[in-house]
């Protein structure tokens, strides 16, 4: 998306009544469009993990692969006071997370990078993080884990959701009823979930919570 | 038990072989005699939870409320550097406990207090703990907590383990088969956890982890 059209979308906000919700109602109105268009958010159980992580470790700077429409970032930057870099690579979400970012006031706190992720680092290369929560695409765990998590500073965490891709990786009677491309995530998962266990430059627990959320802990 | 009884059982493990453990090994021994003796220690998914909580808030001073024999206030130890004090007034468990830090070589850090936490108030008023871990009597839940929060340091936590009680908190089809004492506890803890959802001092999550585990941190 071009500056211009990124300016067409926030000056449409701008005349907007919608610009006076109130948090929770643009939190309901986000659920609603996810619900609607099939969009996945997080799911309560693990936002609820995500952010009592927030709260106890208060990170000062987020990143964040996966916006989607911004319900994750927008929900951890009303639980603290962090600054989040969040990035999507879908157009459609970009426009979504936007309005919403925009419509929840913090604009000045959320930066969203509208590309593919791995193609970010250069971005971000200058930039440290305390904590790092990926939620994006499955089978590149592995990859923004590797990519990333140079970024991160002393002790800092890597948060991921999905870890039980709809408890799928847990069920090895499920597997061999999925489509082969389901098979390849499901077999990606666990390469990364082995992966991490085995990094001895973290500490990582996975829990059975929401879709699964593993948290690893840079060793000092 | 007096200071003498101490002296002689610390005096008896000084020539004991076990005093060359490895932690895995003294782990294990612990485990066998919580089996053996059907003592409740946390379970192995509380203990990865806690344990991350740790890892990831870093508390200085922990208070715990229910020592058992010491299995998971060695384990916090182990998993960071913290002082702990942890409280128990059954004395064959201050026996076993006192044995097992002893063994750990955690005396410097484990701070062992022989009495009813009801009555310890006195003994801790001067101090300050970053993180209360709660594992004792379920009935006294809420005075525990209502005691001891006021030592906490700002922004602090407290943990507490047993929150379904063996899933019986929340199984409405269970309760009716229980006896009278154990519905009085499952009510009880039931009131705890309302009580701990509505104080507005903390902001409080329940995970349906282990036993259930519930993580309120303190407000700023």
């Amino acid at each position: 998306m071009d500056a211009q059209k990124k300016n067409v979308i926030v000056m449409d906000l701008a005349l907007n009544k919608d610009l006076n919700l109130s948090f929770d109602e643009i939190e309901l109105q986000m659920r609603a469009y996810a619900q609607e268009y099939k969009v996945p958010i997080i799911q309560d159980a693990g936002l609820a993990f995500l952010e009592m992580i927030l709260r106890l470790y208060q990170p000062h700077t987020i990143l964040e692969i996966g916006t989607a429409i911004g319900y994750s970032a927008i929900r951890m930057a009303h639980t603290i006071p962090a600054s989040i870099v969040t990035i999507e690579r879908n157009e459609e979400m970009v426009e979504q997370a936007l309005k919403n970012i925009h419509l929840a006031k913090l604009d000045n706190r959320i930066k969203l990078i509208f590309k593919d992720a791995l193609e970010c680092f250069d971005d971000l290369k200058n930039q440290k993080f305390d904590l790092i929560f990926i939620d994006a695409a499955k089978a590149q765990y592995l990859n923004f884990f590797e990519l990333f998590t140079p970024l991160l500073t002393e002790h800092g965490v890597v948060v991921c959701d999905n870890m039980s891709f709809h408890g799928l990786v847990l069920d090895p009677e499920c597997y061999s009823k999925q489509s082969r491309s389901v098979r390849g995530l499901i077999r990606k998962l666990n390469h990364f979930k082995e992966n991490l266990l085995q990094n001895s430059k973290f500490d990582t627990s996975i829990f059975n919570i929401g879709d699964g959320m593993a948290v690893s802990v840079r060793k000092g």
